[in-house]
């Protein structure tokens, strides 16, 4: 029969997942002498039961626990309801994953009008006795009986005004009775009964109301953020009180093992004197820190480090404890695994195996990839952000926190940020023409678009902050405002965005800028020392090379050529290669296009090296280059000097109803194999350059995008093959170099043993791959990917992290049938999942050779690769 | 040692691919007693052999042809080259696959200025020997020293000028004798050298020329659009010349064995006396009807129309003869299967079947399903034709023939058909809100899209003639014309349509209507009795499904619902219901609906009677049913009463970036569940209606699109079935049902084991799931599928033909999977493919239990699918 009640006695930390966190930590603290009140655990099955059972406690259960109770009475010498020697309980949820603030707690629970007056007699302290009841009516009152908890605080206030009370503390007992009696009415009132004054009774109905917490609202969401099953359920533990409440000798706090904000090893923490849990929670009192118990308790305070200091060595990390002193004596409420900042994480694991508590690899996993991504990026002044007001959320695109003035075209805020302004750019989404302004500006925001969107990827390209598909604002570029319900954001106007929460306040908020320390270097050594897959970075300018080599990047995984077309000087010579009606005025225009290529890649090789560089050869459709309104048609005319209605006309042919899958990539390269010519021409020529000026070995790999059949990498393979030729025979030096393709197209990866025979190397590019595995539209489906989130019809936003059933199973298919084909073709991945976690993990055991991601992703991603080696 | 040359007497029919078909039938009829003239093949070997050795006819090859020629020599008792003697031959090309009029040809070789004294002296007919002269001259600089012809036929002309004669028959000796000194002349001031005297130097030259004319222009685009290999080659037959041109008991001709157009079994063919065979092709004198023989050469006559007998039981087929008369004796020059008309074919099949000469099996391979289909569409008058101007080509989008006056909006097409106008809609690409202008118009014609297109598929669905994709056209909708190049066609102006051929004509051509005929029904009833695949139709209309049951389709395999909702009444109740903030609006927009909705399954169901009827539910994105030009919003918000700013917002906010890829689809269903429950609702009101009144037993099956997911599956199930239980409870009465998927998302075929759990049948949407696979856009791919057709990346166009290498081994990998799950699932397609020869043949090999297509391509399905069971 399963057994549904435990005593502390019989857990031990290994049994979170019956006993919850509190629970088994409780247990486990007891099992190893330290001072823990005594007390049961009604188990995480028992809630399921419940939950099946209709909400209600069944008379097996009720058994259980009154037979705990008993054995828990018999221990104190005390009893539930007693009117000489009363037993009273603290009820508190225990989740399984911590839930912090998100569940329910009941103290004091065994007072009635007979008990307060035994414990006010016993204690001979009839403030406290009350202090307590109060206190107990008031929670009982909001926890279990639902009643809104302002009710009592407006209550508790208005007689603290009556006595002229500053604080709690400066009520009398018999301020307090009253308190309480006015307490008992609103209780009346709300519920048509009286206060229960039974207290096997309030057991009862605590229990059940720890149950049901677990699917009140905020916890509802809480799970749905944190990826927490509903399954899981909560325990509840039963507990004997301590009362920090009882006079100046008592006192509750919470304190850390070590700091964890910045890790430093010295107990951090505050506590209260004479209270109980609750109001360091509060803030009705400001609370003290922990180091000033030394000189109000100093032997409760040493015991208190030698605690710690036991805790630590024991769970080998570092602790966050609740404690109670009930008249000099020590208590332990619970202890778990401190939250920490990503620079504290770090310091503590690389100190921790300094200190020879964990090893290398136990250090490489205490920290998230997340946290070491976060470590790169600014974030706000924790103060300012406090009295800011939140306006609306949208997606964290890409990490970091920013503040500035809103602008609402790159135009705009290219003329304003020389000015030396801060931007914030904010459009309904952006494109390719913005890549300027978004270079100039502080952050991006989008009313559209998803995590993979241009705005996201190109900023987190950028290491730029960005909040992205904030689908709340309504952008009116012509008014040149955005609006959230009735607010309106005009142009010049300061916002913030937090680029890793996805916020947008309203005004300026400060931020602080990362230092990464020498902790951080000696960790992510380790990190490098474990993993085996490759890091490479997605960078398209030699800026961006410099910051993912400085963050670790081993090469290059995808360097886009068409961010080079933008910038004023080229795209009119862009233009009118697009715009030529033959092949010979589309060489022209290419020949003045031709310098600027190789300059880019000069840079770049010179940035990199003799690391590898993968060039992907130009992808979007011609239309991205080409001007839309008609302002900017009639410039574009005039500038290059042609018939505006013929300018319209091609602006219009090359129009499409779906971009994604039309003329783009490796089509381009073959209706027009003049551009790719060009561009493989530029890069052998800069290879080479830097080969002679630099003394510099580059190792340029030619990536054709887009490929659907063998057929087409063959035909470019080929004209990749003879242009390069061309170049070495002209320059008289030979550049070692690679081709291989994307496998973005389902088609590819369903044939990937065709196009293994002309392919040197595949890199993944699940952007893309995942759009027409889904057939989700990266700009569009926002929207429905968060509803489908929310129905649970999606785990997970498959643009962020690999779909391991439907795409997964596509690049399953193709790596087995290039690898069978060709033993040593080279595998990686630069669509974004390249940097998020989970989607490194699948690669690593997919057996590819290295992903690739942006430059601010890099470290995580080395991170990521050591934590699944570890893991295997 | 590969064998490079063969004697007539050595070869037969069954060795094409090495003789050719003229070569082998050569043999053939050699072989059976025919009078053929002796002569011999140089095999299509020796062909390929000449290109490896870089177009050089080596001397092992010379060798054997010097040996067959001695043969020959011996056999004729002539010479080549004999100044009393002398031989002379005919040089003809024989491909494997006929390529009727595409290559080359020499005859009379072996004449020189010896010879031909020869000849005439031999056959004291100085006329006849200088005629063949002259023409050997002239088709030798032709062909094989490729001297401009109308150098030769100017020549010619001045010399009859000159003698005032008015038909080459009217040339006397020494005429023509002169018009070979002025050939010389030609040749010598082209070549610089003399005419070559050599016969065995001519030969050879003659028979490097056809082996050249392989790789002609006219013979690779040939073989192109015929999907013909290269590799396939040509031979060579030398052959010993027999003579139409001696005199007035000569002649030469082609016929039929049967009537080509009619198939009526009658000989039809014509002839011409005292002429070589160049001249019946020429047209320069006109040809006599061949029963005309009869008179002039009766013994001739009935030898000929014996050996059409005797030729017919050979072959088994009708045969298409050339013959020559020299002297009152006949001879066979060549014999092939003959090609026909669609109703010939048919006609022909089921004659041969009653006259015991071939199975049914074999009657139903000798009909292709494209034939069948044609027999269903108009076809311009051939006669008009022939003085039309064609102006441009498009995609052969949709069969049969229209003329109409062009308008360029579905409201002025409505407006003016009203009138009694025949009009063709002439578009950049029609959208769905284009469906009543054309339902009103003759044909479509658009200068976008594919064989997908919109446009396409809808008027095939409406067997209206389209061509679709025409990008020589340039529409100026807003000036109402479109260009051709310096041509410009205004509004109504009348053009000419061909949808089989994509062909587009200035001007009105008269059409014919089909007959269908009672040869027809026996012959599809053969089909029906044959195959094992079930032909179901995709009809939206009671119209529709009427037209596709007449033509034996077995149910509705799609039923889009989409276009229901376009009609003047119901728009505005769709645009209110997508306009709607809030559930509770929509609900009221739907309910307006509803009775619409009804009425639509009700008629399709009272149609349909107990066959099934796939009902797809709500498809395309809301913004398709929105207007988009400024006047229609305007409209819109007039009418519903909206702000027009408001209105516009919402408008922009539905927009998508790839629209194919965004919100739609079961996206649609499971934002706005009340859309899908109003047609769930409506099919089973309807259904139950029709049961009641009808006495009809309905057999709807919900198929819901664009699944990618099986927990969106189960969601929309769980939907449909619920809302199907209450109307059942509410109605009192019961309809067995369907619920099943589109299987159109490559997640989906990925997937295919999860979903085949919540699906009662799949079927394969081969038109999303193809543009998904392949990253096409049905919309945009047109231009680029041709360019990628031309360089031979792409063999067919996969929108066309399903890609068995892709989007078939997806196809397969669900099959199998969903199988494995459920052994009973029922399987079908209802993309375009559903229609195509092809495409229904690899349906068959997975097991599919039905295809679906349009109502005009079910007869040719049913073809198909009895072909592929009778080849199995």
């Amino acid at each position: 029969m399963t057994k549904y009640v435990y005593s502390f006695k019989e857990g031990s930390k290994e049994m979170k997942s019956l006993l919850g966190g509190k629970g088994a930590n409780l247990a486990e603290m007891k099992r190893i002498g330290l001072p823990v009140p005594s007390g049961f655990t009604v188990t995480t099955e028992a809630c399921n039961f419940y939950f099946q059972n209709n909400h209600k406690i069944n008379e097996k259960l009720q058994k259980e626990i009154n037979k705990h109770l008993e054995l828990l009475e018999k221990e104190e010498g005390k009893k539930l309801g007693d009117n000489k020697n009363p037993l009273l309980l603290s009820i508190r949820s225990g989740a399984v994953i911590s839930m912090p603030g998100m569940m329910d707690t009941v103290l004091n629970l065994g007072l009635n009008d007979d008990t307060v007056e035994a414990l006010a007699k016993q204690t001979s302290n009839y403030r406290f006795a009350y202090d307590s009841y109060r206190r107990f009516v008031q929670m009982f009152g909001d926890v279990v009986l639902k009643i809104p908890k302002y009710e009592f605080d407006r209550t508790l206030d208005k007689v603290k005004d009556k006595y002229n009370a500053k604080l709690d503390t400066d009520l009398s007992y018999e301020n307090l009775k009253e308190v309480v009696d006015l307490y008992k009415k609103i209780i009346y009132k709300h519920t048509k009964k009286e206060f229960p004054q039974n207290p096997k009774e309030q057991l009862l109905m605590a229990i059940k109301a720890v149950f049901d917490s677990w699917k009140n609202e905020r916890a509802i969401i809480y799970r749905r953020i944190n990826d927490i099953k509903e399954s899981l359920a909560t325990a509840v533990n039963v507990q004997s009180m301590v009362f920090g409440n009882t006079g100046k000798y008592s006192g509750t706090g919470v304190a850390f093992t070590r700091n964890p904000v910045t890790g430093e090893r010295k107990v951090f923490g505050e506590f209260l004197i004479n209270a109980q849990g609750e109001d360091v929670v509060a803030g009705i009192r400001t609370p003290k820190e922990i180091s000033e118990l030394k000189d109000i308790l100093p032997k409760v305070y040493g015991e208190f480090i030698k605690t710690c200091e036991k805790l630590e060595e024991h769970y080998k990390d570092m602790q966050d404890i609740e404690f109670t002193v009930e008249d000099k004596r020590l208590y332990l409420l619970q202890t778990r695994t401190a939250k920490r900042t990503a620079q504290s994480a770090t310091k503590i694991a690389v100190d921790m195996v300094k200190e020879k508590v964990i090893s290398k690899d136990e250090a490489l996993l205490r920290v998230t990839p997340e946290q070491v991504n976060r470590l790169l990026h600014p974030s706000f002044d924790e103060e300012e952000l406090k009295r800011s007001k939140k306006i609306a959320k949208g997606l964290p695109a890409s990490p970091g926190a920013a503040s500035g003035k809103v602008y609402f075209t790159s135009e705009k805020a290219v003329e304003v940020s020389k000015n030396g302004e801060d931007v914030i750019l904010v459009r309904t989404e952006t494109s390719p023409e913005d890549i300027e302004g978004m270079v100039e500006s502080r952050g991006i925001l989008t009313s559209r678009g998803g995590m993979t969107s241009h705005a996201a990827v190109v900023a987190r390209g950028m290491g730029k902050c960005c909040v992205a598909g904030c689908s709340e604002i309504v952008v009116e570029e012509e008014n040149r405002l955005f609006k959230v319900g009735d607010l309106v954001i005009k142009e010049g106007e300061y916002i913030s965005i937090d680029g890793m929460k996805g916020n947008i306040y309203k005004g300026l908020i400060h931020t602080r800028s990362p230092e990464l320390s020498d902790d951080f270097k000696v960790f992510m050594k380790w990190a490098d020392d474990k993993r085996k897959l490759g890091v490479r970075t997605n960078a398209d300018t030699p800026k961006d090379s410099k910051i993912a080599i400085d963050f670790g990047a081993e090469g290059i995984g995808l360097c886009r050529t068409e961010h080079m077309f933008f910038s004023d000087k080229r795209i009119n010579a862009v233009r009118e290669m697009i715009l030529s009606d033959n092949k010979d005025d589309r060489v022209k225009a290419l020949d003045k296009l031709f310098p600027y290529q190789k300059e880019d890649f000069y840079n770049i090789f010179k940035e990199m090296k003799h690391r590898p560089v993968t060039v992907r050869l130009l992808d979007p459709p011609l239309h991205e280059f080409l001007p839309s309104e008609e302002k900017d048609i009639k410039n574009v005319a005039k500038k290059l000097n042609l018939d505006l209605s013929h300018l319209k006309e091609k602006i219009m042919k090359l129009k499409e109803f779906n971009p994604m899958l039309g003329h783009r990539g490796c089509r381009l390269g073959i209706s027009y194999p003049e551009i790719y010519e060009m561009q493989v021409k530029a890069i052998f020529t800069a290879a080479i350059e830097a080969k002679k000026k630099l003394d510099i070995n580059p190792h340029p790999e030619i990536m054709i995008p887009l490929i659907g059949d063998k057929r087409e990498l063959k035909f470019l393979r080929e004209l990749v093959c003879s242009s390069a030729d061309k170049i070495f025979q002209k320059e008289d030096s030979v550049i070692t170099y690679k081709v291989g393709t994307m496998i973005e197209v389902p088609r590819a990866a369903l044939t990937s043993d065709e196009i293994a025979n002309y392919a040197d190397f595949f890199s993944y590019g699940t952007n893309d791959l995942t759009q027409m595995t889904f057939g989700f539209s990266r700009d569009d489906s926002g929207e429905f990917i968060r509803e489908y989130k929310e129905r649970k019809i999606l785990q997970k936003d498959p643009f962020e992290s690999i779909d391991i059933n439907g795409v997964g199973k596509l690049m399953k298919m193709s790596v087995e049938a290039a690898k069978k084909k060709k033993e040593n073709i080279k595998l990686g991945i630069c669509g974004e999942h390249g940097g998020e976690e989970n989607s490194i993990k699948f690669c690593h055991k997919l057996g590819l050779d290295y992903v690739s991601c942006s430059p601010f992703r890099v470290p995580g991603a080395r991170l990521a690769a050591a934590q699944v080696t570890i893991k295997e």
